[in-house]
């Protein structure tokens, strides 16, 4: 399921930047954040993940005009103690919390070797994979994971009381670029199932539950009608979010459970996030790191298919080859998308996106 | 599926341990070694995860009369940078080895706030909630994973190529014990399979792929026949899996792949572990952090019910009851597993276990 079927307008990513800031800029955020956010937004646009990147934008706008988002608001760490830290973010920007919190694990692991950051006070973040890639681009293994507004159940429940809490592991690599992981804990995404609804038709019975906690293939009742998302693996899924939400506001002191809000309604978000930084050096030669994770890598990229697959890949391979694509190409936006942004250029009084002149490619 | 359906033999806790460390200092471990892994099988049969006690007894014995696990080695620290550390087990028990690793990462965690210890040339190392809960019980999160032999293919890929790779994270409790997660990245454990295929039983086509790489119910196919176990959620599971792999033998400089060795063959076992120590007074007063997890754990166990569940649990929630019970009543095994340790100790020369008096209560 594309995201990106139908017409399309291209933005070159560079476009896609500069109207970000100038539209966070008028709607009242610091210039430093405005940039740190489209540069978190238009990352993931580049690697096809649509659904944290420009789409967030009039919500994003939305939320600073009620106050729920604070566009001024400077990350401060309240508890520094070398190796771990506990940052508030003042309820501002996710990416801006989530860039500071990384930035300070990356620095402290870098001359240590290991350093744990939380948050707490912080709203959406966007796609987990831009603070470990960051990480990753400066040579440590990064990790990161946020709590989530409720989507799913504990195993054996019929109520909404866990996120899907992402979490995305990435690798430094000398060469190729890093690897990098990252998932949610539910099997799908909610707007995979409100797509299907919006389409009239029947999802797996793998996906969801109804209110009443049986699998369902309606997918109405398997999420607007206050159906759950089933975790990955049942009990297993179920496990990693508790443990992402231990990690992230139990650990940093910030709302959990319902206090999150639920997921697109009009409520402040209050999400706490999790970084960790780890050196490679830090345990022996980092060249014979690489040769290992390229060896690795190499054996699992080089498996025999099964019948339908062309060739098997590493995780978040598909994004990065996007990425590099996009950057050429321009990034796809759908023609709905694309007029929200416009309609928000007229309410902010910033110039509109310039449509690029290169043909997209498709999504 | 309980391993312990049918006629069962009780063991007293203090019993088991007795004859296990007779029976591996007899079998040439040292004593401390003896105990430890002693220590460990019966934890995790006390915790019901009999495929991670006594039934390997044999197994660790035969290996160690082949050479090819060394029940004197002692683990060797390599590197050491205070916050992080490199462990060599010398192809000793893996017990022996995560134990050390963990206790170093929760000694310099305990000073600094968080460490890391990853540990190269080791065995089987049993259960993962062993010593995430040791964590946990100083007042720690731990976390510990390691690789395994090759079993699951990636996405899209019809050859062993990562291990099932289990993750456990353990969290500190002012009162009620640690919450203990412990996960396979496989939707189910071989010996489920391998009992389907002894029972003539079908397996449902979400467990395993044949040698082809497609779905499949036949539990020969799936297992023996060269088949591959599927990963939880798809590429989620596979890429969690990777990532394990990196984090333990990529960044330990141990065994990958293939190197580690099959399950259950002859050879010698190549693991490595990661581990991680975190301590939560580093954020904060540790009062409140219990506070908020007492209530996080509430909110989840008072979930309404779906319509075939009784109550919801926590993770390790079973696990941790059956302890106490089993403290109590003593450890049932099979009649068939204890026969085995009767054989071992004649072979060895040891008094077999001593049956305890009390009833135990089933599996």
């Amino acid at each position: 399921v594309s995201q990106t079927a139908g017409p399309t307008v291209a933005l070159a990513a560079d476009e896609a930047r500069r109207w970000t800031t100038d539209a966070l800029v008028s709607a009242g955020a610091s210039a430093a954040n405005a940039r740190t956010v489209a540069h978190y937004l238009v990352l993931a646009d580049l690697r096809g993940v649509e659904t944290h990147g420009l789409v967030r934008m009039p919500l994003y706008v939305a939320r600073m005009q009620r106050g729920d988002l604070d566009g001024t608001a400077d990350p401060e760490v309240l508890t520094d103690r070398g190796v771990t830290a506990l940052v508030d973010g003042c309820h501002g920007f996710g990416q801006v919390v989530a860039d500071r919190a990384m930035r300070l694990a990356m620095e402290r692991a870098g001359s240590s070797g290991v350093a744990v950051v939380v948050a707490r006070r912080s709203s959406h973040f966007g796609a987990a994979a831009g603070y470990t890639q960051l990480a990753a681009e400066h040579g440590l293994i990064g990790i990161a994971t946020t709590n989530t507004a409720p989507v799913m159940p504990p195993t054996g429940g019929r109520e909404r009381r866990l996120g899907n809490n992402p979490i995305s592991i990435a690798v430094p690599r000398a060469s190729g670029g890093p690897i990098v992981l990252d998932m949610a804990m539910s099997v799908v995404a909610a707007w995979r199932i409100r797509l299907a609804a919006d389409r009239g038709e029947p999802i797996p019975d793998t996906w969801a539950l109804d209110a009443e906690g049986r699998p369902t293939t309606d997918p109405y009742e398997a999420f607007q009608g206050g159906g759950l998302l089933q975790p990955i693996g049942a009990h297993k899924g179920y496990g990693l979010a508790f443990m992402v939400d231990v990690l992230t506001a139990v650990l940093a002191g910030g709302a959990f459970g319902a206090d999150v809000k639920l997921l697109h309604d009009e409520g402040r978000l209050n999400t706490s996030h999790f970084f960790l930084a780890l050196d490679p050096g830090a345990f022996g030669p980092t060249e014979e790191f690489d040769e290992r994770l390229t060896e690795r890598a190499s054996q699992i990229r080089n498996t025999q298919t099964s019948p339908d697959t062309d060739r098997v890949l590493l995780p978040g391979e598909r994004e990065a080859s996007l990425k590099v694509e996009r950057e050429q190409t321009g990034i796809p936006y759908r023609r709905d998308i694309f007029d929200g942004l416009v309609e928000l250029s007229t309410q902010l009084s910033v110039d509109p996106p310039a449509v690029s002149a290169a043909e997209p490619s498709g999504g």
